[in-house]
């Protein structure tokens, strides 16, 4: 398998960068080949702007319309090298990690940014299939791929709970797990998350190393969250579930499958 | 009121914009003093790294632990001035509005950065009151203040409606209003949101912008979410939601409090 790690942290001796070094001799090790994209390393630019596209008309004249640019920009490859080159790893890649703190309970702004400017229309949304029907939540210009969010964050796990004051992980990640990976295709692994990681140990930093060894061992293969199908039949035309699909339910667990 | 209008689109004269101009206008006209931080006339730098703090030490030789050095430099103010300069107007401000087009299903990264930097521990989070609890959810550094998010989406209503594919509007934007916002104490209005943006109409644009300033003269006045407080008695010490109230729910819609 190709292997894409993104990574996003200033530092790399710090929890996240010993679960990247870790994660990468596994992969390694099982004989994956894999690439890396140390965002901070690489001074990665999170901020979308006329720069992206090669629109200098639109940037003096008329109003910048990002998303018709990035697509037009897309389509005639003029985007900027840098959102290219994620493109072309994206498009290498069988599988993408997703290393990062989370702060203010979603990723880095290094990170957001490398979404907003990678993910454009028309390579990794707004295609349509073969009856004109929009590619969208489980299908997109990334269907195929599988991806895992390597995570980690100060509090307990217990707070993290399906009650807990913060509201769920996944819940919580739904933007990212859901509105962005699956929206463009790709099948999402359960979320490895470090809890308490402000009171990290070493001895807790070696167990974490192998939970996450344990985790990658099974990336090709470990079921993923069954979240539904905008074009499987569940939502209506106006995109609504169904009503008999989770009856009388509202909240983010509705769009996921439940156990047969 | 002193209030602070938070912009983060690449083009002034898009729909977010004119409903900055539009809502600027209104506030005026009401005899309240605003502020603006318009991130991208600002060139705001959204990224944590070393710079932030005066730390060269950390940088050169330990390992740069993100939160401890926030910290020490707010307590020492050696923040980067640009952050000081923020969190300056925060002070000021008695509300905060927060403009921007979601991007991904959140605020687009210039706009993430703005939090990520900004908002550091012991300024926004991590004090505690006379009883020693920490303050936090409905309490903490912001506490006083109201917000209210400003925001656009190409998608139409229903879909962001309670059963909607993309999740309810407020659960996706969870992270910001809860996490973030009621974190630190802020109180947060619903958010006004524009659906089907891509396809706006000028006349659809005079629409909004009276929806607007409706709401925008509730601003001092208008209720806000009822989110729990951390300290109000609704979570045990684990920080789990008590089974007496919403029983046997799940799910992010359980840290609101009920209608009476």
């Amino acid at each position: 398998m190709n292997i894409l790690w993104v990574f996003a942290h200033p530092e790399r001796r710090s929890l996240n960068g010993s679960l990247m070094t870790e994660g990468l001799r596994e992969l390694e090790r099982m004989g994956h080949e894999s690439r890396v994209s140390d965002l901070y390393a690489m001074k990665w630019n999170p901020v979308v702007d006329a720069g992206d596209f090669d629109a200098p008309e639109a940037a003096e004249s008329g109003r910048l319309l990002v998303g018709a640019e990035q697509e037009r920009a897309h389509r005639e490859s003029t985007l900027s090298e840098d959102i290219r080159a994620e493109q072309e790893k994206i498009r290498w890649a069988d599988a993408i990690v997703f290393n990062f703190p989370m702060w203010w309970f979603g990723p880095p702004a290094i990170l957001k940014g490398w979404f907003d400017r990678v993910l454009v229309q028309s390579f990794a949304f707004g295609l349509t299939d073969e009856h004109g029907q929009t590619r969208r939540y489980g299908d997109g210009g990334l269907a195929g791929k599988r991806a895992l969010v390597v995570t980690s964050v100060g509090a307990r796990e217990s707070s993290f709970g399906p009650r807990g004051v913060h509201g769920s992980v996944d819940e919580v990640l739904f933007p990212l797990l859901h509105g962005t990976l699956w929206y463009t295709g790709v099948s999402v692994l359960p979320p490895f998350v470090v809890y308490g990681a402000d009171r990290a140990t070493e001895a807790g930093g070696a167990d974490q190393a192998d939970a996450l060894r344990a985790r990658l061992r099974e990336l090709p293969t470990a079921e993923t969250i069954p979240y539904r199908h905008e074009n499987g039949g569940d939502y209506d035309d106006a995109l609504v579930l169904r009503p008999h699909l989770a009856p009388e339910r509202t909240g983010l667990g509705v769009h996921t499958r439940e156990a047969p």
